[in-house]
């Protein structure tokens, strides 16, 4: 197989730092046993790694005090927190214009057991930028019970203002969850402020971990009913879940393989400095907009300042459709991915529906040869128009 | 770290397979892409290797026109279809007397919604043998609605006739529901029957795979209601989630590096047969039964014929908690699990709470320094009782 320039970034990050892939084979082979549910020294280690690594990410996140719950994605994290909230008739949830499925086709399940009123914080379709002063005043008409905010767009990489906006909200006493899939251990976020109740994370997008941990950082203020019910490994005469966090929302074995390379990650995050990271990132980010900006059959429907939004950008292509572009890229060893990215009410701020967009998205690891390779192979497409 | 003899196999079986950590690292550095999202050569790749894994599960059940649908843990699988079975108020629910945490406290949930009436399989306390005979009249007395039984228990190995247990349930359409966690990959079964509505496995215990995959095996005659809603990757402007098998259940990113580890595990086990493999256990678990045999202060509350269970053995030892029987032989580098594994009923059964028990459970890879080790350090500790 010829190398592949890879721009599927938001999908999952990859390659991965080399470091994650020593470490991962390194410690399953050595370790890779069942953690907490067992007092055997293996056992203990495997623990230790699973406990450091709570440590690693409350440090990225500069909230020491924090809970850290594991989850296998951050769709069941997501599920946890939604489904587990005190909800009732009439509330106000209020989501950004961006929200992945794994947030609003929970809230449609909601909405068959609740009268809910769904609202969307106010962005303007030009700018792509959060408008605070409307969101102020939206609050004020339907006062928020909960407020869901990706961090940042998995569609078009727009970055919300979340502490503004959970302040703004805090002042009604709202539950706040920020998704920080696409911003995790890359925009660097200090989730201290007692504004932000939850916020989500996948191990293996901007945390440069595997598939296979993801979670959700809180304070425990506010516990969510659990979801899943099962072994925690403690207290197991209870039928009852266990009060404690994390085991209340940690049932079933944890997945140990994941949790090692997402703990490499973190130290190499850590090694390399968060803000070395964003730095390339944004330079792969402009380098990409550089290159698309070239071509007039290309609309770019994302932010095309990168200071405004992270590097995941959607483009429509004159007279394709996306899922076209998609497979003439591929068959140039060029990952991207079409279509809806999930998150069909981004495509309806984006005016991007039905056959949705395009969407390049880097990591730290592009470099040179992916974006010569993709300037041609747009060269040729712009040449075959 | 000196050599750990390893007898925590029900836990995690321990060490895998040398191609499942060679074929793991080196899928996941190849092509640790995300499956189905997108149309690149990568995510194909993965796509195919996902629809390979499910091929191999159903050839290794014997029933290729089941569906197999990939959760993260069994825990996972056995809440999807617990919470999701139509359930109504004085539904008469069978479990088997060794049922995990992972179906009883479902159940206990499931409770705190509806009246249920909880019913436990006769099974023989001396014998440990399922009463057949007094289950028929058990069912006949309260007609069955579900029905839960471990194939094997992870607390004792006893084996349940599930096939004959299923029949005779089928027979009031009860919907039936087997955990498979301690048998998948061990005991030869046939899933072809439609007596069996659900088989649940976890693809990083008999069946040798990596942790982070598991999942059900089911007809879809029986559709639960999902419990996590989400991203799919198909029809994504829909709200609702797909009426389709697996998407329907398969929410959020699937886990590629697991399922790769357990797609070389069951190539692993089509290699070396099933019945082999059975037989090396088999072999193992006797071995285990003659050492804990010699020793007059070990108690053993597992079936001492190896015919009747699987090499999963439960042990109470005169003078000594379960938990200081585990720390002594933990420093003497041998490893196992103490205490009520998850499964309090099963010591309820045992007679064995509250402390529960020391387990020692065997895989394919324990070999005679194992189980020398394990007789000197019994012979040590009877010698300072």
């Amino acid at each position: 197989m010829n190398r592949i320039a890879y721009f599927d970034n938001a999908a999952t990050t990859f390659p991965k730092p080399e470091e994650v892939y020593l470490f991962t084979d390194k410690f399953y082979r050595e370790c890779g046993v069942n953690v907490g549910r067992g007092q055997h020294k293996l056992a203990l280690t495997a623990s230790s790694l699973v406990t450091d690594t709570r440590t690693l990410l409350l440090n990225l996140f500069h909230c020491p005090n924090k809970k850290v719950v594991f989850t296998h994605t951050a769709t069941e994290a997501l599920n946890i927190i939604l489904q587990g909230l005190s909800i009732g008739d009439y509330y106000n949830i209020y989501i950004s214009p961006f929200e992945h499925n794994a947030v609003t086709r929970v809230i449609n399940h909601l909405q068959s057991i609740y009268k809910l009123n769904i609202h969307t914080l106010a962005v303007d379709k030009n700018t792509f930028i959060y408008d605070l002063e409307k969101i102020k005043y939206q609050f004020a008409e339907n006062k928020p019970n909960i407020v869901v905010v990706s961090h940042a767009s998995n569609v078009c990489g727009v970055v919300a203002p979340v502490d503004k906006i959970c302040v703004l909200s805090k002042a009604y006493n709202a539950i706040n969850v920020i998704d920080m899939c696409q911003t995790a251990g890359l925009v660097d976020t200090d989730l201290s402020s007692g504004a932000i109740d939850f916020a989500v994370f996948a191990g293996h997008k901007t945390l440069y971990g595997p598939l296979g941990v993801a979670g959700f950082i809180f304070s425990s203020a506010v516990k969510p009913l659990p979801l899943l019910y099962g072994g925690t490994g403690v207290d197991s005469a209870n039928q009852g879940l266990p009060e404690t966090i994390p085991e209340r929302y940690e049932v079933a074995s944890p997945n140990i393989m994941a949790i090692s390379g997402l703990n490499a990650a973190l130290k190499w995050i850590e090694k390399v400095g968060i803000e070395s990271l964003f730095e390339k990132e944004k330079e792969n980010h402009k380098r990409l907009l550089e290159v698309l900006k070239i071509f007039g059959n290309i609309k770019i429907v994302s932010p095309i300042d990168e200071e405004i939004g992270i590097g995941v950008v959607s483009c429509v292509f004159d007279g394709y459709s996306s899922d076209s572009i998609g497979q003439i890229l591929n068959e140039h060893d060029i990952a991207v991915r079409t279509g809806l990215h999930c998150a069909p009410y981004a495509h309806e701020f984006l005016g991007t529906l039905p056959s949705g967009t395009v969407r390049f998205s880097v990591s730290y690891f592009n470099d040179d040869s992916d974006f010569e390779k993709l300037q041609e192979v747009l060269e040729y497409i712009e040449d075959n128009d």
